[in-house]
């Protein structure tokens, strides 16, 4: 099989997918969109080739693999509960979406299993984007926050220069926890506490489940949640301050 | 046109090219490889296809686009020693390969347009690697520096993370300024200052300067250094301690 790549930054997933789908050529679509659920589904209903859709799931489709980033959510909170702390913010990317939301619920779940309130003031969103993170670290602090939950690690590194920029010692004052893992982890000053993604496999089993479809016989169907991989304990997150 | 991308992590591109030349459905290729000059001379001499060599200059070979970092090395060079340093560090990548040494011979340049001493004890090669970064951190400090000119933005933030981890202030201490410009520098802090580079630029220059191959008629030929796009002052360099 030959790799052919399709990128739209924004809105034009459903006519490049009707596009693809359309000629004789492709095999098979992976989708990886944010477009709406409805839009989405509609798409996929007017063509009739294989597909699989990553990194999120839809509901009604049995073709979806995404990462279970409740679970990686509620591993780092808890990691800040071990800690000590009582008052930890979520720093969310895009809520009312797949991946947002199961973040926000890993978060919310980690409080209720340590009997901490879920309160609502404590989650700020700033989507996936760095220039929007300086208020919502500024609104966390307001709240009386000791610890954040950075829903993305990009979202976290700039979290960090932020405090930094305030004369905030992390983890000495704020300790903040994220998830996935890369390099930009081990640039940023102190060095992040993470729970890294199955980012890989979940290309690897993507392109399975496709191939086992156009090659015929799909036995699997509905949704995987890959399990996220260990926590990475760095220099991020320590004790709140006078524990 | 239809995208096929073939990766290899090292050492396996003349196969790939070689594959991908012999098939009748590719209409040209774009080579973005490190192999070594004399192997990748042979293997396009071995094929007939339309291509384009990008991020590096063959010798002899008349379809190359690259940026020109000789350029963009000087450009940030300078900065500092209009700030006020006389002894720059230079954090290499890759020496003995185009763009190690492009960076390398516009560092040495911006030192000699301002009368100052080319030290070759201030060039430590990390590679592209940032766990390589600090030990070439403290080498550098050993020779008295007052700045870094870091080769590449993963690095350069990799240097500021092991900056802060010695106790040095950025820039109070020590001054740091790179080249590219994307995300990471605005989540580093303080904020990196650097060079920004025309990345998707040098896509598209390829992709028009194959098709025209492909499509009949190469006008032009020879290399094409793109120059670097403007300095981009942020907070990673300042004038040297005491000045």
């Amino acid at each position: 099989y030959a790799l052919v790549v399709a990128y739209d930054d924004g809105g034009g997933a459903s006519s490049i997918i009707r596009d693809v789908s359309g000629s004789n050529m492709i095999g098979g679509v992976i989708i990886a969109s944010f477009d709406e659920d409805e839009e989405l589904r509609q798409t996929l209903a007017s063509t009739d080739r294989p597909h699989v859709i990553m990194n999120r799931v839809l509901p009604g489709d049995s073709h979806c693999i995404a990462i279970d980033t409740r679970a990686a959510a509620l591993t780092g909170v808890r990691h800040l509960v071990k800690l000590g702390h009582t008052r930890i913010g979520h720093l969310a990317g895009r809520l009312g979406r797949f991946n947002g939301e199961m973040r926000r619920e890993g978060w919310a779940e980690a409080l209720t299993e340590a009997g901490l309130p879920v309160d609502e003031a404590l989650i700020v969103e700033a989507g996936y984007d760095p220039a929007r993170v300086s208020d919502a670290v500024d609104r966390l602090l307001a709240q009386g926050v000791t610890a954040i939950h950075a829903a993305t690690l990009l979202t976290g590194a700039a979290a960090i220069a932020r405090l930094h920029a305030l004369g905030c010692q992390v983890p000495g004052d704020i300790s903040l926890v994220t998830m996935h893992d890369d390099l930009l982890a081990r640039v940023v000053y102190p060095e992040v506490t993470t729970v890294a993604l199955p980012t890989a496999m979940m290309g690897q089993v993507a392109v399975k489940r496709l191939l086992r479809q156009i090659e015929g016989g799909e036995a699997e169907t509905g949704a995987v949640l890959l399990a996220p991989d260990a926590l990475i304990v760095r220099k991020s997150a320590g004790p709140p301050k006078g524990a």
